[in-house]
């Protein structure tokens, strides 16, 4: 357990992860007031809305809403995310932290299915991306793989495809004199172990020992936490997470697909293992709750159920 | 990673856990039907009921028909609990596996709360329920310390507090002849955190390095899996679960008290990692979607809503 990092840093991906997949309307006013408790936590990051087709993804349709009236705090990154140019050209007129990034999914057939491209067009579409987000100063700061611990269309992925993945990305970034600021594997259907987490960060880490990896993990199956457990003791310090375990993926192809792993049960168990991320756990449980407040029914985190340890340590050395 | 074993066993708890906490009344053919088909799943045990008083635990008020009413399979344990000699007076009239345990809590007042007797008073219980069990011949396999890694009224709790539990349950045993077949370690509150569990592990491990120890977690805080995770690096090849997420504390001395960590989650992770259970996936899920018709309202385990990955697997290799 040498390899545990000193301190995490936690995207929170909850308002932009829930929100476009609550059946129910919910509130521009409940969005903005989620956001803005997030903000107040510790976290450094809130992913607030993305900007995608209303008609696919009616619970974004107002995105441009949000974002403009979310009160910012200066030390907190409001963000969104676009998965094409006409999502960015939007994302920039809003007062949001917009930062672009590459993106390709280790499962061909996944990006057919969504996106209708197959790498090798996508792999066009990010130099297209790239040269848009020069042409309007966007700022480039990560690259993501998508489905790279298992794909429910072609199974199982060797992690010897995910780093190639990861070199492909990479070489865009090269090309476009951008040093990324990290490279994020997602476990974007939940078919991550364990064992496939330390397979496939070790595989890429064999390639670029430096490379700043950060991962995205859903809970579809359970292991999600202990799957972080895992890239914990690889050192690994920079995880995405949403609060509440708010979300799940929309077009990934099955029902039942959870959403990321939950924000402050993440939080907990960093603390418990004396990991900082400078959160304030209880803040963000209240956050969770309120959560379940807006969408109007119980979500999947833990610890806002089960409540946090400190009222008993409290007590306890009272 | 080499410690990891290559095969574990898993001890069902889910009827007694669930049934126990449920507040609808569950009928007795459903609770029978519930035990029979997760002992078709390749489990080597089914804790079916507890032995305890119904005025403080309604659900089991028709433990002894449920016990008489199972048709067993004879390469499954059908095994039920009790916590006092009236309770073990009941289950040996049953068909029921029953064997005698060792029990304590690592926190004095937990058992003061829980049975108004002290750490003293229940060592002094213990020993005249050793004796009950040499008059009855029922055999004694296990030794199990409650609020291992924590507590809601004392607080943290030293590993050494645990070790030194340990140390008097097994002088009973000694006093009376009887070697244990494993010692259970229990996160009665859901306490632990990996870090706790590597501490405890390894603190009772230094002392008695060839001691079989068995973990019972629950997953109150979202850690379950990870915690068992830890544990299973650890070389720990052992654990106590519940079907579909089933139960919770019923003393525990606050509401969102989780259940154990869910059976098939657990198994799920166990054979991406390799580890054999001989248990079927596939059929296990289908139990834990039969808990959830039978309690009549969603459960918390993970896989039983996100799917196995066998019928994705089949796909690909199609």
């Amino acid at each position: 357990m040498s390899d545990l990092p000193k301190r995490i840093a936690v995207h929170e991906e909850g308002p932009r992860e829930g929100f476009q997949i609550e059946t129910g309307p919910i509130a521009t006013a409940d969005k903005v007031r989620f956001c803005e408790a997030l903000a107040e936590t510790g976290l450094h990051e809130v992913q607030c809305v993305s900007f995608v087709d209303a008609r696919r993804v009616p619970g974004m349709a107002d995105a441009m809403e949000v974002a403009a009236a979310i009160r910012q705090r200066p030390d907190v990154h409001y963000t969104g995310i676009a998965l094409n140019l006409r999502g960015y050209e939007r994302a920039v007129e809003t007062p949001l932290h917009i930062r672009g990034g590459l993106q390709m999914s280790a499962s061909n057939t996944f990006s057919m299915q969504n996106t209708n491209k197959n790498n090798e067009q996508t792999l066009h579409e990010q130099r297209r991306q790239m040269a848009f987000f020069r042409e309007k100063n966007i700022p480039v700061d990560s690259a993501i793989v998508m489905t790279a611990f298992g794909c429910n269309y072609e199974g199982a992925i060797a992690p010897e495809t995910v780093r190639d993945c990861v070199g492909s990305l990479l070489n865009i970034a090269d090309e476009f004199g951008v040093t990324l600021e990290r490279v994020r594997l997602a476990d974007t259907v939940g078919w991550g172990s364990p064992l496939q987490v330390q397979r496939v960060v070790g595989t890429v880490r064999d390639k670029w020992p430096d490379l700043h990896l950060s991962l995205h993990l859903h809970d579809t199956r359970g292991t999600g936490l202990a799957n972080a457990l895992m890239a914990l003791q690889m050192g690994i310090d920079d995880f995405d997470s949403s609060c509440a375990g708010l979300g799940g993926c929309p077009f990934a192809g099955h029902k039942g697909a959870a959403g990321n792993i939950c924000t402050e049960d993440l939080v907990f168990m960093a603390h418990e293992m004396g990991i900082e991320t400078g959160i304030d756990l209880d803040a963000l449980i209240e956050c969770a709750r309120l959560a379940e407040t807006i969408v109007g029914h119980a979500l999947p985190g833990k610890i806002m159920h089960g409540g946090s340890l400190s009222k008993y340590r409290q007590g306890a050395s009272a």
